[in-house]
């Protein structure tokens, strides 16, 4: 997505070979109408998937999955980030390590939010090490539901995710994908898509 | 607005005199369409309002004030529920303290998302004891930046967070205002909005 991959450069920062900051238009200030192109995107993207819901981990990919599962006249389901106080035959939870925080929390998803027989749609705004993608997946897929794509607003591709979510079988379609990063230079795979 | 408290009442289940429970459309599945209409509506109640900014708190709140957001043409900041990791001067951080969860939290923005003269509109999902809407005005006051609006969509008036936002002198518009609730019974407030 060109104008994603504008803004990246124009407005995000490269810290170093693993982080890069966007938190001036994606996770702390939010572009809505970016958003709201990235919705669209997605769901052009998707549109041949019989996608039947839109599920997402709070909370920086709460914006793009909203807009997303407007754009295609889908419910919206955020998979909650805290534990369960109740845990029954209701709930399903499971445990995903972040490495930006260095730390392992739980993901929880009550399943009546996702049905046997759901298409899902995976949207979040960063894919690193596939962990909390792994994680959702465990969840919508422990519900009975098949994860129909995954779409990722930024990927890093060389790090391992991408890489592990396709050889799983899984489709991914990020809108930008970064090769190589450094201070100060961010590079991208060529784009073919919309 | 009506349609709100139309769904409040077919699909919220009061659990008891406190606790509301609206997971099935406002905050772990999420009716998009529903917080599009919601977004506009604020929009309409704030128009007069010289809102140069929307600012939500992570991460119920992010839904509706993205819609909002992006009805008015406004970015949205979103304020973290956690604590930097490196605080500075670009940093504004202040302790909230959650009844739901029972604990602290740290509530944090970077200063350059929210600037002096700014005209914010907060919205969040609930307003109850005010906690977090006085942790947010805290901090968008100390960047300088005036509070035009409080836009809370479900707002539980026998709590003291309304009279004590409004004692304060904000301007709070709640969506839906309860008056009283208990197992099986939720009761409203005249809505004479739009």
């Amino acid at each position: 997505m060109e104008e994603l991959r504008r803004r990246i450069l124009q407005d995000g920062r490269a810290i170093n070979e693993q982080v890069l900051l966007v938190d001036s238009f994606l996770n702390h200030q939010v572009d809505v109408k970016l958003m709201q192109e990235i919705g669209a995107c997605f769901a052009a993207r998707f549109a041949d998937a019989g996608v039947t819901r839109v599920v997402t981990v709070e909370s920086s990919g709460i914006a793009p999955a909203a807009m997303t599962a407007l754009d295609m006249g889908l419910p919206m389901v955020i998979l909650k980030k805290s534990a369960s106080m109740i845990l029954s035959d209701d709930t399903v939870q499971t445990e995903v390590f972040s490495f930006t925080k260095n730390a392992p929390y739980q993901l929880t998803l009550k399943r009546r939010f996702v049905h046997p027989g759901d298409r899902v749609l995976l949207i979040d705004d960063f894919l690193a090490n596939g962990a909390a993608a792994f994680g959702a997946i465990r969840l919508i897929e422990r519900c009975g539901a098949e994860v129909a794509g995954i779409g990722t607003v930024i990927c890093k591709a060389f790090q391992p995710g991408l890489a592990r979510l396709r050889e799983a079988g899984y489709r991914v379609e990020p809108l930008a994908e970064i090769t190589r990063m450094d201070e100060g230079v961010i590079e991208f795979a060529d784009d073919n898509g919309v």
